[in-house]
């Protein structure tokens, strides 16, 4: 078991939480990219959103975006706008496989990717 | 009835479809960022994240998500890898006011924000 947020998960690596439910755990970024920046996790491992079984997680999606929206509303984001980013495999830049969306907020986000041709 | 998104859910505004099942339609967006750029939408008009209501929208959330893994996989940038956005409100930059996520690939994308304090 070498996954990092396998390990926060299951708190042999500690995190600051921001949420947690039966399924889902969202813990704050060490390396914000934002004034608020979270991640939110299937407590599940799953290696990325291609390995999301339609139907038998269905539940695990839904609960994730429906942590993201509390997450939103408690650290008072939900109004003044958020972004929700889901990387997967390498052209996104994805660090850690283990399936994760990321809650941006507390400034002007700017674009959603880098330039065309950068 | 005034939105965009509505308009091409509809057939009042042509669209080149990506994906289209009861609940969700899929579009190339028309300013592609990326080589892959498609807009993934519920039929149903809910404005923002905010509004989706758990429960009640947790299909439609699935359905979305299922719809973004099979469009990548068609479009041939599952394993190279894709960035799944979805924006809230004002600071995230929304243009659009119907919940849509964006499906992005093909290139490598770079940071998920623009840089801290730009």
């Amino acid at each position: 078991m070498s996954c990092i947020f396998c390990k926060i998960v299951n708190g042999e690596l500690p995190s600051r939480k921001a949420y947690e439910s039966e399924t889902v755990v969202a813990f704050h970024d060490i390396v914000p990219q934002a004034p608020v920046h979270v991640i939110i996790v299937p407590k599940k491992h799953i290696d990325t959103m291609n390995e999301v079984e339609t139907g038998t997680d269905d539940a695990v999606v839904a609960e994730l975006f429906h942590a993201a929206r509390q997450i939103a509303r408690e650290l008072g984001i939900a109004e003044s706008g958020y972004r929700l980013v889901n990387n997967c495999n390498e052209d996104s830049g994805m660090e850690v496989s283990h399936l994760h969306i990321h809650l941006l907020g507390g400034r002007k986000l700017g674009a959603i990717v880098s330039s065309l041709g950068s």
